[in-house]
């Protein structure tokens, strides 16, 4: 179970800004480029480490936008230059995905890829490999392969993938027919889908055969097909800034989850493999807190960074995150959010922090666009 | 009412750390050092400005430690550096005051003086005019005179100053007996002081002939009278510094209000003149909310600083101090107190407003000094 998957290849989407994560995450500095568990790795570095033993050396593409471009490279020197694609606008994760696809069938023929975004938290890597492996297999058989994790509670925050038969696949006894996606549901709906026992959480990870894709793409988004294909041909080549330069602007902007994999699982060919990992995408400060262990003094307190800068006073369950090196102390905010950073500091509290997004608005109509 | 008032001088205590408003006031810059109220005067200039025009030129004196004696002179360049006093260590308000009669008295004779702290501010200077003036003419027949401010309401900030029957002094009609004072009482208590019409809020100032103050503190606190005095004797001779070393740490540290308002009171010698203008000791960060005119957005929110620097949402009535001149984003944080310095970041609510020392006395167990 510790061998490298022949044939395997991941890649890893790095893009969104994290909006919610603000002042942490920046445009420019985005949730993926940061340590948010306090483990020491950025939450991109634990994406790879987590993937390469899967792949094995050379075995991971990174899709990023041209300004972190030098960023992912210095975060991840076991990646190889030419295995960081740069993107030179956002497009969306349908193009990036695809994007990768395409490079990698035309280096490597029709192998499998596995999708994976650089700003999820993971933990138990062994069960997380046994869901890749069944999943592999799956891909190999035909399937566009998504993950489905066991839900913990009935969120709001995650869509769901609902499961039907088995399909029988040799070396993938677990995985399932997914009979479809579903948005983020409304606390009751999410507590009635938990009770079928058909439902786990959508982690928008794909496993599929390079050219299984770009068939389903070619089928649903000739143009997109076409454009991507072009552009992959040179990739390698003197002329691929030239055709990026002609083509990229003109790609249609979509989700890989709107393109390919709700229409496919429509029709019946797309299959989820149960991942019974522990798995968060840390999409707000209240799911960040949730992430970091309890500080020493208890009280369900949390620091990202140094406990020693914090000083909490009737502020059960504040998390605190004094980046700037500034000391900081909350007296009788309960589950306030402090988030400190030598520019901007946000002070609001777990309950409000799908809220973020609000400030980072706000400051975007102020003008001061050197702090988004 | 405009002019000056012969023999009058004014004595201003420039003391206390104002550890309620840290981490804006500190040890090393304490609070009558800012301008709190966004005037663009300082707590200690808005005191001598309103005392000056009642004085005349060069009627006032300033005392304060002698780590504040540069910037207390350089907010001033209106008084004169001999009537700036510098204590080698902090003694209390009556070694302060004592000092300053006693330094008066030397150089003046028997002139009445007013002491009103460097860290209160008031509104209504015409007013406050009108009661010294009374207050200097009760002095002059010989009693500690108190100004008891008219109370906007059961206040448990503030200590309390009880009125007996008027005293018929020519030129100060308004003047009446004083007959005793209390410690800051709680909520009932403080109402039913307020129902019965008698009392007011003991602002702690006094205004008292030099002679008088420095007999009664002779009868009461013998040593200390003396010590003052020997001091003052040598206040502009070369053997100043020789005689304060030696006798300043011998000094009894008390209050003036239990050296001499207490015991004077109770013997019949204090009279109390009303003062209708608007006070406030701006004792805390709720204190402070108040004073500050409400923000453009209105909500009731405050905002000490740049106001382009502050973004609310859903925080009605937060106050901001914006003074490291970062972004500060407040979300669903109603009431909110944020306080924002280069080196220390205060989170806290109005109601929580007292217990911003303990914030303090917290780094302080840390060693963290150099926050203090």
């Amino acid at each position: 179970m510790t061998d490298a998957i022949p044939g395997f290849y991941a890649v890893v989407p790095a893009g969104g800004a994290g909006t919610r994560l603000w002042p942490l995450s920046r445009a420019g500095a985005p949730k993926f480029l940061h340590d948010l568990t306090g483990s020491g790795r950025t939450l991109l570095q634990g994406t790879v480490d987590r993937l390469l033993p899967l792949t094995g050396p050379g075995g991971v593409l990174v899709v990023t936008g041209a300004r972190h471009q030098a960023a992912v490279q210095e975060q991840l020197p076991e990646v190889r230059p030419q295995d960081v694609l740069a993107e030179p606008s956002p497009r969306d994760s349908m193009a990036a995905i695809g994007l990768a696809a395409a490079v990698l069938e035309q280096r490597h023929g029709d192998v499998v890829l596995g999708s994976f975004a650089a700003d999820q938290v993971i933990d138990g890597a062994q069960e997380f490999g046994r869901a890749v492996r069944e999943g592999v297999e799956a891909a190999r058989a035909g399937h566009v392969v998504t993950v489905g994790i066991a839900a913990t509670g009935p969120s709001t925050a995650f869509g769901y993938v609902r499961s039907g038969q088995p399909l029988g696949i040799a070396g993938a006894p677990s995985v399932r027919h997914a009979l479809g996606f579903t948005e983020k549901p409304d606390a009751e709906t999410a507590a009635a889908y938990l009770a079928t026992g058909e439902y786990r959480w959508n982690a928008g990870m794909f496993i599929v055969r390079a050219r299984t894709l770009l068939d389903h793409l070619a089928a649903q988004l000739p143009a997109l097909h076409d454009g991507l294909r072009e552009i992959a041909a040179v990739w390698d080549a003197p002329e691929r800034d030239e055709v990026l330069a002609r083509v990229w602007p003109t790609l249609t902007r979509i989700a890989i989850d709107h393109a390919i994999a709700e229409p496919v699982a429509a029709a019946g060919g797309v299959a989820m493999v149960p991942g019974d990992f522990t798995w968060d995408d840390v999409g707000d400060f209240a799911s960040l807190a949730e992430l970091l262990p309890e500080a020493p003094e208890g009280d369900g307190a949390r620091t990202l960074g140094e406990e020693a800068l914090v000083l909490r006073i009737d502020a059960t369950g504040a998390l605190v995150v004094p980046s700037s090196g500034r000391a900081v102390t909350v007296i009788g905010v309960p589950d306030a959010v402090v988030v400190d950073t030598p520019d901007a500091l946000l002070v609001t509290t777990r309950a409000c922090a799908q809220q973020v997004k609000g400030g980072v608005d706000g400051w975007r109509a102020r003008g001061r666009d050197d702090l988004l």
